[in-house]
């Protein structure tokens, strides 16, 4: 029931967060006030459609536009005010200094909650020449409309973009679709830096198949416009020039914290602090979305996320909290996917690579199974990574690539890390099984099935990046068939095939460790059961050679000597 | 380590559950022997590609076979008996009796450790003409090549399938490939059994557009043979006789539970009865697969399910039982999906029907989001229902059908289901949001939030089945817009946008209750809560006018008024 003295809620910022904010204040209280202030010109449009809309993939810039001022206003009476930048924060009086675009007026607003969705900043890296006219960020729709307009009045054929994450790589992928020449030029040794570098494998490969020039551990010294005779470049420390008539900087995001901080709330190392109701350090000022720090589930720690469903669910969250309902929000676990020309990449948690920074003792499995049955036509091989608490099997993280079915399992285990759930439990996992769709095994089951393998000492592996090869090494054990060996295998590998194993266990050297692995780990496991119970030493290597190859490791740069 | 003197297993079965068991129990013990009787001619096959390979899907019968006998051997020293019935079980001298097809002569063959996984029959309906050599059930390789090499023989073009559940409607969409006039006869009032009818409506007219003869509430008088002049036919009760060449039969299954019942194992109702470490009553036997009855999890009651994935899962953990790792099985829930034409229809749990069937007084909701963000392309609308527990919100059943992402809900439902999860878990679960595969607010969350709405109490909902319209109802208001409402509306619905609804609260009745509708239901609870705040008696109707639609509900079928 509404309180007998309306409410009066004001938002700075008016996409995901804000935006969720306000119409679910309005659900609750049909007599509140509810402002919303908007630095730029648009209201709640789709950020995560930009990419596609720059790429014509979506025709219309305009389907992101999912709401204007006028129809907020219509269907909630909710005051939106676009253009209109919130300078300060009085939180004695309880207002909030306000000024319209070009204006030099400024409008002292009251309120009796504040709700800051301020989102958070494009990075712009301090490049020479970072500041050219040729040289764009894009994270809003003016931004859009400005590459857009650029394009059209100067052409243009080349396009650089700076940062091989999300983003970049979505703009690479909606970009090809015009038929432009595409570099991408990434700092880190690999793209998409949430995940591990074996997963990244898979997509430098499927970028550099679209013909995309693929820079990675790229330094860049400066940028140069195009000149009357001269092409535009990004000239990297070391290594040839890119040509570039377009640049797009896509290099992360720094959360949007200076009105906070002028107003003395208080600040994490990555964004503004909240309880778990959204309250900032002032118990009137709430704030959610990209600009704050959030609790990461797996760590506890506070962490800046930038992923338009939490965003919305913490406006949400927020406004049931003014409302009077304590509903608390449980942190985050990064859920998220990304389409790379024909491949999907998703994860959830943390990357070994991460886990392993943090302190984190973890262990961690790959599989690559078939996004559904392999008898049924359009069948695809994916990448599966779980990581995991060795004490308990806890999930800690999970990331995937491949043609299909992979943000379907990575929603699953998303689902399941949130639940607190077990490796043990994935192997109980029950999934829908029809050919099209899945196996009989789903491949959650089969992380499920190798994790709890691992857990209770059923198996021993060892990761492609710890192989280490030579004379003095372990014997290395091939299980794989002569034809499937004729490919490509591990240098200093011995061929038994699996099914000769039994009968060639004497040919081996019992006093030395022995490792064994096959195509994708399957069969190296079934060769582990044999040999472990016949005394030996071994250890089957994690994700088979296809994880080798995939990962580019040490294993495979030693020149291949004679089997 | 193995035990000193090897294990004598034998498993009576050679397909989904034997298999595994028999695979899992050399991989944990090098030295057991282990020999599986199989009284057909394949082991290992996948049964559940046999509709498509009969479609032509899968274009070559033997990518079903998954493995031979002599691989089985070759790979795991396995005894594989293909063509040996197991007749008879000595439980006093642990031995069974065994006879190879086509011989009298019986063969006794000494266990430590017996496990059947002898599957299901399929089940032949007491109908005039079933044993016609025109009349099929499909459930083995052997099934498939007969009717294959009927068509090869006697040509036909007019199949008939009784049945319309899983595999019948597989068995259409295959066949539908093959350019055959199809026709479905299905018993019950709907296809699909575990869905709730107005799930079915969009399958039903699925089925239809791809020219299917469905015909529903079906009672088959008998069944007719061609013959020299006359075409085969499928004569019901009431109704005109379907023209069939061909017959499939496709009804349900029964246990196969005659050889467990002559060695007075315990038998339940649907199949033979198991504890959790897959033993019967006779603890030197275990039961695993569609021959047995296992607890579901959300009744605890014991069931019997045909599931090539839970069969796998207790054949491997009847062998780590019997190898000394004590691992209970965890019950069903019942995760299924299945392909019909380009829809697929997916669902975990009970649907609503059974629930009220078994005395449960559950709430559902029904949501149609789109499979991903409405603005890239390709986004098609699902229709998904959760029901719940009144009390607690714990989830007990979820069905959804539609274009794309179907398989993905019901799995990341499973999944939550079997952590226990309540609808207000599924308000704060992060899924993966990148505009080509889900929304910021994914398909499982929307069900989340209209489902803790409702348990909440911020929402009150009525279902389409139970909507009465007429002069002495509830005021019906339809509160989108005139260009929607003039495609169809319910009867006695007035019209009042969402937009226009706060300036006309006056002309609505205080005095009687209002049920709100809009498409999809979020317009509907927006109106509910502007009119719940005025005070009003409202409800909203679940899943909205698509809800109606979809379910061939009452409410349409009274003939309609003006507005």
């Amino acid at each position: 029931m509404p309180s007998k003295v309306p409410m009066r809620l004001v938002i700075v910022g008016g996409v995901a967060g804000g935006m969720s904010a306000a119409t679910r204040a309005r659900r609750l209280d049909e007599t509140a006030s509810i402002t919303v202030f908007e630095r730029g010109s648009y209201v709640s449009y789709a950020n995560c459609g930009i990419p596609y809309a720059l790429g014509g993939v979506i025709k219309d810039d305009a389907a992101l536009v999912l709401q204007t001022p006028q129809a907020v206003n219509d269907r909630f009476n909710i005051d939106v005010q676009i253009n209109k930048e919130v300078l300060s924060i009085n939180r004695e009086n309880h207002t909030v200094d306000v000024r319209a675009k070009g204006s030099e007026s400024i409008q002292q607003v009251p309120y009796d909650k504040l709700i800051l969705s301020q989102g958070a900043e494009p990075f712009r890296p301090p490049i020479g020449g970072i500041d050219l006219p040729n040289v764009f960020t894009l994270q809003t729709i003016p931004d859009l409309q400005k590459v857009k307009a650029y394009l059209a009045e100067h052409g243009g054929t080349r396009v650089a973009i700076i940062g091989g994450g999300f983003i970049g790589l979505e703009v690479a992928d909606a970009l090809h679709n015009l038929g432009l020449e595409i570099s991408i030029v990434e700092y880190m040794p690999h793209v998409f830096p949430p995940l591990d570098a074996d997963l990244a494998g898979p997509l430098h490969a499927e970028i550099r198949r679209h013909n995309v020039n693929l820079l990675l551990n790229a330094r860049i010294e400066k940028i140069e416009a195009p000149g009357i005779d001269t092409p535009g470049r990004v000239v990297l420390v070391d290594g040839v020039p890119i040509l570039a008539d377009l640049v797009i900087v896509v290099v992360g995001i720094r959360a949007r914290t200076s009105l906070a901080e002028k107003a003395n709330l208080k600040i994490g190392k990555t964004g503004v602090t909240v309880n778990p109701f959204m309250q900032t350090s002032d118990p009137d000022i709430y704030a959610v979305g990209d600009m704050i720090e959030s609790e990461h589930r797996i760590t506890g720690r506070a962490l800046q996320l930038a992923l338009a469903g939490p965003a919305n669910r913490q406006g949400r969250l927020a406004a049931d909290n003014i409302f009077g309902r304590k509903i608390s929000y449980r942190g985050n676990v990064g859920t998220s996917a990304c389409k790379v020309f024909n491949l999907t990449v998703a994860s959830v948690g943390f990357s070994v690579t991460s886990l392993l920074q943090m302190g984190f003792d973890p262990l961690w499995v790959t599989v690559h199974p078939p996004d559904h049955a392999g008898y049924y036509p359009g069948s695809h091989p994916m990448t599966l990574k779980v990581a995991f608490e060795k004490e308990t099997g806890r999930l800690l993280g999970a990331q995937a690539v491949g043609t299909a079915g992979i943000d379907k399992r990575i929603d699953v285990l998303a689902t399941a890390m949130q639940a607190g759930m077990t490796m043990f439990d994935l192997e109980h996992l029950e999934l829908a099984y029809a050919p099209p769709y899945g196996s009989a095994k789903d491949p959650v089951n089969m992380a499920g099935f190798v994790g709890s393998n691992l857990l209770r000492g059923d198996v021993n592996i060892i990761h492609a990046e710890d192989l280490k090869i030579g004379q003095d090494a372990a014997q290395i054990v091939d299980v794989r068939s002569p034809g499937e060996v004729s490919r490509g295998y591990i240098p200093y590998a011995v061929n038994i095939p699996l099914n000769k194993l039994r009968e060639n266990v004497s040919t081996l050297d019992k006093g030395r460790r022995v490792v064994v692995y096959c195509q994708v780990g399957y069969r190296g496991y079934l060769a582990y059961r044999i040999l472990k119970q016949k005394g030996f030493d071994v250890v089957n290597l994690d994700g088979g050679y296809k994880s080798v190859l995939e990962g580019g490791f040490k294993a495979l740069q030693t020149s291949r000597e004679k089997l």
